[in-house]
């Protein structure tokens, strides 16, 4: 490997804004400030859409405060973008990295981010401009491979878990059905996170639908008929992606108007329709008389003055890392391996191939999922508490004894 | 005044929950222990709904943490209901306090509970039966009579102020346009309170519209058109209870089948049909790519672990202050006065009569609401500010100058 050269790098935030995708970045211009090899590290406004429009600012020049401020703060600071660039579009940024002598590349997103990464390195290797290009991990939905999690969820899970836990106690005080709809095209990690606030026996969610597990209309009813009878109320966390016994997510089926995005991904979010169409259902079919739904939208990825204290002290971490590679490597991915669990849970991190992590996504382990296909098992809760740092506790008291 | 009886008291959470109706409880609770007076103080389950069965727990026996817990707890830790007891409902009520020589009543809710608590306080004068009757007030809409401002609203103004300052955020990484749907039914307060996380001249929302002021989709349209004109995007906080133009709301006109609960209250929460509308108009009259819509639901009054440090002093303060006027007073309800403002923000308690909230609810003063009636004014930040504690700060560096 030859020495790292001296140059300019850029970073950019890539795909949907989460609660700790700007500790990434201050991660990046931290440890970028600290090498001489970098001579400047800029900022790439709106990700590849401001790379190939040469719209860059100078993230070196922020104060202390400033980065603390940005760190702290939820979505992405310098803007991010859905653009999926091809080839064509590749060749162009790598005419304005030149332009500008980038060498030096770090993308911090999700699997399409890695991919663009990639595209971008064997180009400039064919065109020998060498370049240095690296991929920071970032997903609210926890679905990029080889990382033992990625920094985003655990902060989003947090929202979740707060979430239910406030959701359960007022189910508790005007009790009937509940269903709340959470984000999670295909992985149901998000969803599932809104079991970690649990703190009683009979608290909610009681039912909990992921997309890996396809569902009809007859057992989520029966299913919601079932707590409903043992308990008289019912909270259910649904995935945005749940599925029809067929495999075709219901909000496929309902959505005659489906807006596409440039990566083929249907438009979910943002629509009460999926959760008003549950509500409807489970109206008509149970006799209940209090049956509510929410949708809980954007607030899960970019709720401000919310943050999991370990998943932001990760997600700067994956940022200095990415650079300290790059003195030394190529290219790559940063990954996260567990060393411990539970209160002794531990993180180191690791360098992956691009190619590992660009090129498909992964889904909750079946040993996550309990076997009825409506919970989460206490594998799922060991693996995912230790990421959402600490939880409030409440306390209700409908449980105590009469006089 | 007679001296205050040696008897029972009972506490009840009346109407939908907020984050800090549990600290009031625990108000009355620490309060009740320091009069012997007051033998016991029982939690009334589910409000009037466990009155009339019968159906009490002692909270006298709950630890110093357990209350520390509650108090700190969203949700009513000892149910609600949303029942409106007419005379026959009050005078089995009044069986049953006659029966546990209950004498003290402590109703935490907003006005139609000042209602029911005025209406058993005459029927147990009547029935020469003497109890002291006190309601303390609750509400997230903020539309009490009397008092400066109500328990409940400033939890629930910070958490749109959070949701708001991050979903601006979200909206400047991802441009476009952006309508959240919060709660409020005839008063545009907690709407109103998705200003004052606003950091930067150009930060959302851009445009507020609250229930006092009717707006045609005509004019709602044009506003979007401008605001989009001037910034490239638009993010718009409007209330569940907009009306059009001819004062009836959109959510009426929408609702086929409207919910309607036992206080006459049409029920627009837990469904997105409002915000989907809204987007889809907006979608078809400005040819935008990006529009999306977000209907916050019940995050906005039972979300765990965010109180407003302002909010939850003054809640249990008012708690505390219900039974120390009942030592003095056969009835009334507590009040919140602002005795200096801004930095020099303070409260006095005072008491009123409780038909002076029973009756009539409050919207907001004209001097809150903008010439155009699509924001708010200083008027209303310099009001509101106080009430909801710190804010966090937040970061974005779009606006930093080009390199």
């Amino acid at each position: 490997m030859a020495d790292a050269p001296k140059a300019n790098a850029v970073v950019g935030q890539s795909g949907g804004p989460t609660g700790v995708i700007n500790a990434s970045l201050v991660g990046v211009i931290e440890e970028a400030k600290k090498h001489p090899e970098i001579e400047n590290i800029y900022g790439a406004i709106h990700a590849v859409a401001g790379m190939v429009k040469d719209d860059f600012i100078d993230l070196g020049k922020l104060s202390a405060d400033e980065l603390e401020v940005v760190a702290a703060s939820p979505s992405s600071a310098i803007g991010t973008s859905r653009d999926k660039p091809d080839k064509e579009y590749c060749a162009r940024i790598l005419d304005v990295f030149k332009k500008r002598n980038i060498r030096y590349f770090f993308y911090i997103g999700g699997n399409d981010s890695a991919n663009t990464a990639h595209i971008l390195n064997t180009m400039a290797d064919e065109a020998n401009f060498d370049i240095r290009s690296f991929h920071i991990p970032k997903t609210v939905d926890n679905d990029l491979l080889v990382t033992d999690h990625c920094p985003g969820f655990g902060t989003a899970a947090k929202f979740e878990a707060c979430a239910l836990m406030g959701d359960d106690l007022d189910n508790r005080a005007l009790p009937g059905i509940k269903i709340d709809v959470i984000m999670g095209r295909h992985a149901g990690f998000l969803t599932a996170a809104a079991a970690l606030g649990k703190q009683r026996d009979d608290d909610g969610p009681h039912l909990i639908y992921v997309p890996e597990r396809p569902v009809s209309m007859e057992k989520f009813i029966s299913d919601v008929d079932g707590v409903c009878t043992k308990l008289g109320r019912c909270v259910i966390a649904v995935s945005e992606g749940i599925c029809d016994a067929d495999g075709v997510t219901w909000a496929k089926k309902l959505a005659e108007q489906a807006e596409v995005d440039a990566h083929g991904n249907i438009q979910l979010s943002g629509t009460g329709a999926l959760a008003d169409f549950l509500a409807g259902q489970v109206k008509s079919e149970l006799k209940v008389g209090r049956v509510r739904a929410d949708t809980f939208g954007y607030l899960q990825r970019s709720y401000a003055g919310l943050q999991s204290s370990v998943d932001v002290e990760e997600a700067r971490w994956c940022g200095r890392h990415a650079v300290q590679y790059a003195m030394q490597e190529d290219n790559g991915s940063v990954a996260i391996r567990r060393t411990g669990n539970g209160k002794d849970y531990a993180v180191d991190l690791f360098r992956t191939e691009l190619k590992n992590v660009a090129e498909h996504t992964k889904s909750m382990p079946d040993e996550f999922i309990n076997a009825e296909g409506n919970g989460v098992t206490d594998a799922f809760i060991e693996y995912a508490m230790p990421l959402v740092g600490e939880l409030p506790r409440t306390g209700y008291l409908g449980g105590c004894p009469r006089v």
